[in-house]
């Protein structure tokens, strides 16, 4: 335990390694030798453009917040991991106190200390530090790359599961068939949906899609030339209707909505096709202001929800429909990459292919002390 | 029972006084004599504009929709009313039979019969027809003008209780002090909410909302020149943090906010003050599609919910809350017509005062059988 | 359609068959042929007891109400049947207009006209009438027996479902083996439990539940002599957590415990096992009063809830999680009688074994125009 | 801050003053300089039977836990109190990392430390150690004592508005008319219910309830000889539904029923008044063991929930009632003993009147530096 590699952010497309102290830890922490750890849209963001919203990196900062690891060290007051134990690692440690802390919404905390969230260090390095309950062993038959994998997986359960409450034969759809939008279908499938439809704009990833978790795909029509965003959606939707006869109501009804694409004609889409009294969660970021259509969601009364990161239950839930068979995380691990090559990963994300011309789905970095 | 004189709309800004037959009743139904109609946005808005959203009037149609009257004949089977009763009449006949009338969501029914709603007809006649379990009897302490203003009463139950969720001791902020806003702020003082707040862009309309149920009221800012609407909103709602003391999270933040303005500047700024985990109800239809901040729906996990009229169990509560004396109606209603005026009514409501100059915040017309 | 053969309780221990006029439709009902009739312990109650708690059969009532059939007529407002459809009955006809029929609680209405429940009379006859939206259609893979087998299972469907709240993942345990312990336990499964824990005392049909949808089964130990029932709950309750490794918290606990026995013992230790937040779903009635533990029911702060019949959702739900091959209902029908044999059927069922030694799960009735 | 007298329980009816160390406090603790305490009916039953329940005094421990104080100490974290900040203690404080305290249900708490709950000391001394967030602020119109009472109508407040979800005009039912039951109505009442039904056995705790906070109240008819009580609890609820014109659905229905006495009789006749549908909270404890009309919880789909104290929001709401006038808590403080006479104070409550004759509801000890 000598020393602590870590791959930082300094600045707009500005990343170096550099050796940062090994994390004290104190009573009901853990110290974890990080092992696995995906690279997010988010991370690229602040690689790209220094900032999301209102966060924005004005030091320093390691990234990385999609991780796995082995317990190195425990405090005294741990009792339910010890070291050498292999772990899935929740990335945001709360303050337990407030009000949403105490409501059982702690993702809402707002003194939350996030990986790779300004200004807090993420976990591309050797060691993090973990308060211990955020820590969940793995099962036997879960991979460290599974265990990585959980935290997108936990969005998926926070969006479809918890906010989105779908339950066995309910029916959804997913607009984007990225990362998140994949996994929001694969929480679908576990929970037993009846329709699981994925919506993109490129065929290859409704393919994609089409063979991991969805039931049906749809390729949004193409827009006329000056047609607006608000005709289009509409016309589009109608489309969509037609095609893969989706009604209001009754049983070719769709229950939920997922938009995990940020897209507002995707938003827009959604708006048409999700049913009266249904429910439409938000869970991609694109461009914050989008135009909605208000009278759908009156006339429909729907229930528009925000879903950010995850809350109570949801790690333990991803981890137990990955252990139980439910979720099989492998087929979206594209790419695999050693410590040393952190950039090529993070290029490769950023490109949506790697130099070969594969798709990225996800681009995995081991960890300084792995050996593979 | 000879005749049945009926206001009606034939097109834009054409109304006539016709005759139509009396309705006949069947089993469970029963025949009202309308007694004290209000006028709604929407009566006005069908009037002006022949439409809202998909809804066209095509045909000539009976206005009004806001009614109380006195039995006038009931069906074989009816067992709770007798002729004579004074009722409300809830104006909105559902098949009773499709997955959201039986799901309790009677309001989504796809096959409703909604009085002046396109292509059915109101209740601005002498006679109107009703299934017997819509007319609500009216406790002797209760009026008939009270009576037809349980229709927008209803509207505030359903979106500050019912979907709102609204508790003793939460806060709320509610946009636009027309009758549904000013209802809204009855229901919230009802329940026993500890704060709140009225918005609007007419301070007179304020002053009222501070005497009837708000407990404080804000005066947006005015834009700058050129200033972008996202601009604006973010600016506004940052005034009206710091001069009403509102927070994120904890006593200071809002529960829930209710936009019954319809303006897209309304929704914008309602979207920075409600608290992080709050409920925002859209209850106001203004432009149909406005520009939303979806990042703070997302960071915040808001729950954003179209409320459309009002379902099982409103009505009932309107009543009861008006009986049991948490609320005052009369002060809403500032200007009577009697039947042969309607047009008048019509005019007044349309231009927010009558020629006296007086605002009107509800306009009642009598039935062509009330003597006053 | 000349006659209407019917299956008909006298009184204890007294049927005949006779004919019954064939019932007149209206505007929204269909009449249906009855083809397959599941029997249920209600029927068998009533032929044994002549009541059910306070339901008492006085005069002769047709016995049945697990069925299925094929439409023979459609009334005029009929649109989405038509002869010759083949659908599962959902055999109470509800008010339409209470509180409970519009509030989504339809199974608590007072006037509930429910299939062999004192004074109306059930199914087992040649034609059947109903209101049209209680026929559901059957998709082709699914057959007649398991149209009568629907109702059962939306017995189930509403217990672990709807009232129940089982979300994927979770555990659950069904005290009682019986048909609606076991359809309760293919609902869990279908949801996609990770623990489905089947307690009965008589080992065969435990067996039988563990090839059928339990993941784990409990035979309770023997009660010493003059142990109290109190007592000796506890100390079934400690074994039963030991031997399958129940905690009162953690991913050992048990979410949902649904009694589907009535017995006082299985409640009892049923009250230890759930787990401190858990929810206790009754949906066996065996001697109505029964002893508890409040300190657990308080202590855990458990949701105690008493199931009946079904309600909105919860047929269309059996049904598409039968034609989605997620319950397989076959397993079940161990006896097949002609309706000339249906005493039979009532004998084996209350016996618990046909002639042959068989042990009845569910006998299923063909109706008198079955050429099986 | 040189010692710490304390009322402590070294067994069975033996009570003696001991100097106990001051307690040394962490980060985000405070200390408090105990002023008001209210003795709790457990707080008489620890003393009167050395348990309660699994609750086993084994050792000496301190008694009292509805206090309330004066902030000596913070620890360095603390930001939200300062010293000599008048608060109220919330007395349980938890762990912060089980399933149960981020699920927002922190009262389910396996390690929960409640104050004078074996084997953790109360509050009645100088001191009390307590995690920042546990010590709310009180606004300037609450009285310590009041403070103190927070305790208490804490409980209320987690049974009839969290646990109930008792809303505006809805009807409520509260058997047993001591301190905990007194509050539920005050709660009720606070909420707006229309109705307010109190039912207790001695006609002066019913005429109290009258003038606090009940709008209706019930005195039991007498048993006849050798009635069972099942018998007995019928033809009480059907005397008591006639009585008060109670019935089983519509607006002269009983929304929520608690049962604040944990008499036997008393839960089963509020089996028979709650509506169809309805819910019935349990918070008062007797006999652990008792007898219930499953027929009931069954036909009428009742929702029977223990409450084990109070949770997330429950102190907060309480205080907002009593600081916003909508509870008065003063006339529940029937006596009030210096701290040297604790034992008298005890045995006033455990008697239920002081020597002078005069009832108590609610005594209170005052803090070793109190000059009241």
């Amino acid at each position: 335990m000598s020393d602590n590699p870590s791959f930082v952010l300094n600045g707009i497309d500005d990343v170096v390694y550099e050796q940062r102290p090994i994390p004290e830890i104190q009573g009901s922490e853990v110290l974890v030798t990080v092992k696995k750890t995906g690279i997010c849209g988010s991370d690229v963001h602040y690689l790209v453009e220094g900032r999301i919203g209102d966060f924005v990196v004005e030091k320093p900062m390691v990234l990385g917040h999609e991780s796995s690891g082995i317990i190195a060290k425990v405090g005294p007051n741990v009792k339910h991991l010890k070291v050498g134990d292999r772990v899935a690692m929740e990335p945001g440690a709360t303050c337990r106190v407030c009000e949403s802390c105490k409501a059982g919404r702690y993702n809402l905390c707002p003194d939350i200390v996030f990986a790779a969230t300004p200004p807090y260090d993420g976990t591309l390095g050797r060691y993090y530090r973990l308060p211990a309950d955020l820590a969940y062993p793995l099962p036997e038959n879960v991979t460290l790359e599974d265990g990585a994998m959980m935290e997108p997986l936990a969005v998926g359960v926070h969006s479809v599961s918890n906010l989105g409450g779908l339950r066995a034969s309910q029916t959804i759809a997913v607009f984007g068939c990225g990362p998140v939008g994949l996994l929001c279908m694969a929480v679908a499938k576990a929970i037993g949906a009846s329709r699981i439809i994925a919506v993109d704009i490129v065929p290859q990833r409704l393919d994609f899609a089409k063979n991991y978790a969805a039931t049906e795909t749809y390729l949004p029509i193409k827009p006329n030339d000056g047609e607006s965003k608000v005709d289009y959606s509409r016309r589009n939707a109608e489309n969509m209707k037609k095609e893969l006869v989706i009604e209001d109501r009754g049983k070719n009804s769709i229950d939920l909505v997922i938009d995990a694409s940020g897209a507002e004609v995707s938003i827009a889409t959604g708006f048409y096709i999700v049913k009266a009294g249904g429910t439409f969660v938000q869970v991609g970021m694109g461009n914050p202001n989008v135009t909605l259509n208000l009278g759908l969601l009156m006339t429909k009364e729907l229930n528009y929800k925000g879903s950010f990161r995850y809350g109570p239950g949801d790690y333990p839930l991803a981890i137990s429909l990955v252990a139980n068979g439910k979720i099989d995380l492998r087929p979206l691990v594209t790419h695999r990459f050693k410590f040393e090559n952190a950039i090529t990963a993070f290029k490769a994300t950023r490109a949506g292919k790697s130099e070969d011309g594969k798709g990225v789905i996800k681009a995995i970095i081991s960890g300084p002390d792995s050996e593979d």
